[in-house]
């Protein structure tokens, strides 16, 4: 990869990053206009590079440098949509990175060298920010969430996400079959690769997530003339909530467990009236299974003590369990062989966020690795990650790339009964 | 009053309750087209009797028997709109007893008998729910109010309260110039009266009022890969403050101090960020201004604290204070004896909540009077009054309103100087 290729690149990343900036960050909210714009630049670069452009049903946009079919295919990508006022690496990155890896590979590909296909794509609603859940694109794609249940999640106006992405254009009706691999880069969002001042994380596996939707009932009532200790109220019973969960990862030795809450919806929110239900978002993550149904177990016991201290209810209405991962195998061995061609250090690391790589390796051979993140900072407008960190990405996709597909592009399915998940 | 009055009333009080109407309940908020809607029925009701209507700049509703400024004005209202899915009995009882208070008396007034001129007020936005702060109809036309930052004044979806009022065709651009004196009926809206078994709670003062904004600022990031101690997630300092908020109420001796946070607003507020930002609405209210004082400063130590333990910034951004109120003193010695004239028993009482009355008392002599709320219950669909005490609300105001016309009405402001209010 010469000099142009360098400067193409961070080029084309400052472009994508124009698109929603705020403050130094961005703010690309699935479905929104940004979110359209963001699309349609990619869209624009593929057709620059004359790929076959697909859609599919939930908006997965996919660009493959050959048309499809004809070859066994590696999928490369990330996602463009962002957090409210997050940062410019979140997800972006792995686009821009694989949207370049293509470009570098393409002459390879199209002359045969390099015997199979190339895909880049940017997956719908990776954040889960204005819907839940999370990684909703790939979920869709690889068939674990259903599709009308997804066009039809809702952010906190009502609005579904199959009407914003109808708006912006972004749906289709492409069925695009599950590639032989798929590789993706992102930022680490942690600080251990600049703290250690190692250039790439090889991501081996991924904490598990429990996320639950927990709706805490009281008594709508004036904040005026009841006697205090004869109100229900939902938010005080929240905020023994709130307090109760953030000391339960705070109390695990290690710090094994993380746990949030990280959003409220309070009805009615009027400032005259204590509310009657609050509904709240917790989180709860570990790398352990077993720190994960103690924390299950001991958050149960924490809504029925609030709940008999308050007077309030407090019910799980709903929750969904991300199990602890183990990446594909083999993945982590050709990233440190790559990374090691290509002069970087690298170190296994486990995620705690969640990614699209984890959903496609329930599904495919899939390899993930961080770049680093100048000091931890994410889903914030700090986000940074320097641009010899960004080139450093794209010179180790380019070279896992060719390595994967000469070892496994023709049958790396044979290799699907290793990928496995723990339990949890 | 005959029983023909008594049915009418009734069934007037019912045609209110339908607009807006939700699960028993009222949701009628200030500005909305349920709002509109039962502003039109009032102004029908006004035209339907031959008043004259007026409407002010912030869309306070009056209707006058005789045209204003033949004689001098007795005033008597509340107002109409509602808290979210609030009661049928808050506000809307108090303009539909001015409502047959006027038709009763009409005869009386039109032939001159009783030496006055009588009007009925609907107040915009007595309960600051969608928009604040509350009592603001009543607090521009005393002058408290500018209202320029009246009509600024935004919701939580940055509509203006005046774009609202306008597009319900509310605003005017009558100038009525303050009455002579003063009345409202309202509901407790507490249970005293109730447990009690007294008709009538003549209100003699109000307790004071301090409402804070509080801006809790931290560090926005991801709910997952961030250590549990390196995070500073200003929604669990929030958590804490509303716990430390409603402690303080709890551990004052007597129940005499009421605190709440009823409203949040958080930034990003998204499942998968830590906030940035909450700004909370805070309520201390006493019947004591010594203990409203000692709890704001109890309150500025709780913020300073809380911000030490989690490292984020706890600052108070806007407060006021309403401060306890004694009614005009001649207001419940009329009220007292024309409860007795009604064999209606009566005690005094003390409102913690806010009233137009309050507000009116600090301009011009006025009378408060509350009937029994059913359990206590307020600012909720379950709010009750019975038609019996309704129909005791309307014959009271009748009788208040004959004797105060007949001793006060031709010279009533000589009595100014003894309306007063205790500092705080």
């Amino acid at each position: 990869m010469g000099a142009d290729d360098r400067d193409g690149f961070l080029r084309t990343f400052s472009a994508f990053s124009e698109i929603g900036a705020k403050n130094g960050g961005l703010h690309r909210l699935t479905g929104t206009p940004e979110d359209g714009a963001a699309r349609s630049l990619l869209i624009s670069s593929f057709r620059e590079r004359g790929y076959t452009v697909a859609r599919d049903a939930i908006g997965n946009l996919f660009g493959f440098v050959l048309p499809p079919g004809e070859r066994p295919t590696i999928l490369l990508g990330s996602h463009l949509d962002s957090q409210p006022d997050g940062g410019r690496f979140d997800g972006q990155t792995g686009v821009v990175i694989a949207l370049w890896a293509a470009r570098v590979l393409e002459p390879k590909i199209r002359s045969g060298e390099l015997p199979f296909n190339l895909g880049v794509v940017n997956w719908t609603n990776e954040e889960g920010a204005r819907f839940q859940p999370s990684v909703l694109g790939s979920s869709v794609f690889t068939g674990r969430v259903p599709i009308q249940a997804a066009l039809g999640a809702t952010d906190s106006r009502g609005a579904t996400l199959g009407d914003c992405l109808a708006a912006i254009d972004a749906l289709g009706t492409d069925e695009v079959p599950l590639p032989s691999a798929y590789l993706e880069v992102h930022v680490e969002q942690g600080s251990i690769l600049e703290r250690e001042g190692v250039d790439i994380g090889v991501v081996e596996g991924a904490w598990g997530a429990l996320k639950l939707d927990v709706q805490v009932s009281g008594v709508q009532t004036h904040t005026g003339p009841p006697p205090m200790e004869e109100r229900v109220d939902a938010l005080y019973a929240t905020a023994l909530l709130v307090t109760a969960v953030r000391e339960m990862g705070l109390d695990q030795p290690g710090g094994r467990l993380h746990t949030t809450v990280g959003s409220l919806r309070i009805t009615p929110d009027s400032p005259n009236c204590t509310p009657s239900e609050v509904r709240s978002k917790v989180e709860l993550r570990s790398d352990d299974p077993a720190i994960l149904i103690a924390a299950r177990a001991e958050l149960e016991k924490t809504l029925a003590e609030i709940g008999r201290m308050t007077g309030a209810s407090l019910v799980v209405t709903a929750e969904s369990l991300r199990e602890t991962t183990r990446m594909w195998p083999k993945g982590p061995e050709i990233l440190e062989r790559a990374a090691a061609g290509c002069q970087l250090s690298s170190r296994r690391m486990k995620t705690v966020a969640g990614h699209d790589a984890l959903v496609m390796n329930s599904a495919v051979p899939s390899l993930l690795f961080f770049l680093p993140s100048v000091g931890g900072h994410t889903h914030n407008r700090h986000e940074l990650t320097e641009d010899r960190d960004l080139v450093n990405g794209l010179s180790l996709m380019v070279e896992a790339v060719e390595s994967l597909g000469k070892e496994y592009a023709t049958s790396p399915t044979d290799e699907r009964d290793t990928a496995s998940r723990d339990s949890a």
